[in-house]
């Protein structure tokens, strides 16, 4: 399967990473030498083009005056995710329930490559799945951090629980203060959808529930801030000062 | 100046507050009795009207059937935001220098209010401003924290440092670990646009400078991610655990 995928910084990260990129579309006046040797050295073909045949492509979108076109984004199975997990390392994935937002998702796998999360775990159905927005948005992380998509989403929890982990839900019912919790053992955080929250099933399979301290007059958070605000609790936790 | 703005939360907290609001849009299809009950006590004209007619007045957007036509959003003078703060509360100020995205803003709002921020200065140039996304994207936020817009970003913090705030800037360049400073004190935290960080004359004006760890591939987090994480680290060290 191929795609389109642009914007200068997802463009260069695909470039720097291992992926397969087939061929790239520059837009006449804003050509990047630095990208053209890249393209050489990498002998990846690259066409010099107008604004319309890049518009064909993508549509409009803010594209920065490069498209490339490349394999696909690949889910990766959750045994794969598991496995490649480091021995010495306190495992840590994070759960997306019914997330729709692809700009959500972008900016939840730039955290996700910044705090060390081993694999992001999404549903099949009523979720943004890995989109060429998403990895605009990601500005890359998207080839760094491994998504898994599963059926069942309360089935996987129940399996790695089995498995060892221990299952965070962020939530606002009968919740504990984020802070309070120790987060030092093989975790799966798991965040709900933007309007609806975590759903029935899953949060049945939760063992601690934990809630951001609100002062305001605004119920929620936006999805990615809060996933962001707990992971580098996460974070934290594992990687105290000295 | 009027302006409208639309989506069911946006509009819900509309009404809650006391936003003037001039007229309401609802979908013929998707008509909520609790709405319209709150216009007939708060006395707004309504219609119930057709897809058509929702799509001239905001575009396509996702508007969920409910459009209100509004006071514009106002922004509200420096020395206002000042003399509103409570004498008993530590001050905590947010300047976003050069932030471009709409949904950042938005975000950036919904984390202020939770968090207690007691207001946002922003450059009147090369700015987002306060637009219908913001508002939407701000699930209400925007109704309650009050937004300063000011020419001249240095001059800004210069006075603010006159009157006793220390300016915290968010930036990669000789920065410390976020988590080892003292936030108990009054403060400006700085965040940079998406693009460029911190311009250069505003950087200058920074008493100190934070970094957040980050130990992956990808250089920097979304701006509404990164400014989450220092607003809730200076919470969290505001308002200890007991």
């Amino acid at each position: 399967m191929k795609q389109y995928i642009y914007g200068k910084n997802t463009v260069l990260e695909a470039l720097k990473g291992d992926k397969e990129i087939y061929k790239l579309y520059l837009l006449k006046n804003a050509v990047d030498n630095k990208i053209i040797q890249v393209c050489q050295k990498r002998k990846i073909d690259y066409v010099i083009t107008d604004k319309n045949h890049l518009y064909n492509l993508v549509g409009k979108v803010v594209h920065q005056g490069i498209v490339a076109e490349v394999k696909g984004y690949d889910y990766t199975p959750l045994s794969q995710i598991l496995s490649s997990i480091p021995s010495n390392k306190q495992p840590l994935l994070l759960m997306l329930d019914g997330l729709e937002d692809p700009h959500n998702l972008g900016a939840i796998l730039r955290t996700c490559d910044a705090v060390g999360v081993d694999g992001v775990i999404i549903g099949k159905n009523r979720s943004v799945g890995l989109t060429p927005t998403v990895a605009k948005v990601s500005t890359g992380a998207i080839d760094y951090i491994k998504v898994a998509q599963v059926t069942n989403l309360s089935r996987t929890l129940d399996d790695l629980k089995k498995q060892g982990f221990w299952v965070v839900g962020c939530d606002l019912n009968e919740s504990q203060d984020y802070r309070k919790v120790d987060y030092n053992m093989p975790l799966v955080i798991v965040i709900g959808s933007e309007g609806f929250g975590i759903s029935r099933l899953v949060k049945k399979q939760c063992d601690i529930n934990v809630v951001l301290p609100m002062e305001g007059h605004v119920t929620s958070l936006n999805a990615s801030v809060a996933t962001a605000v707990i992971l580098y609790e996460v974070y934290n936790s594992r990687h105290p000062l000295s």
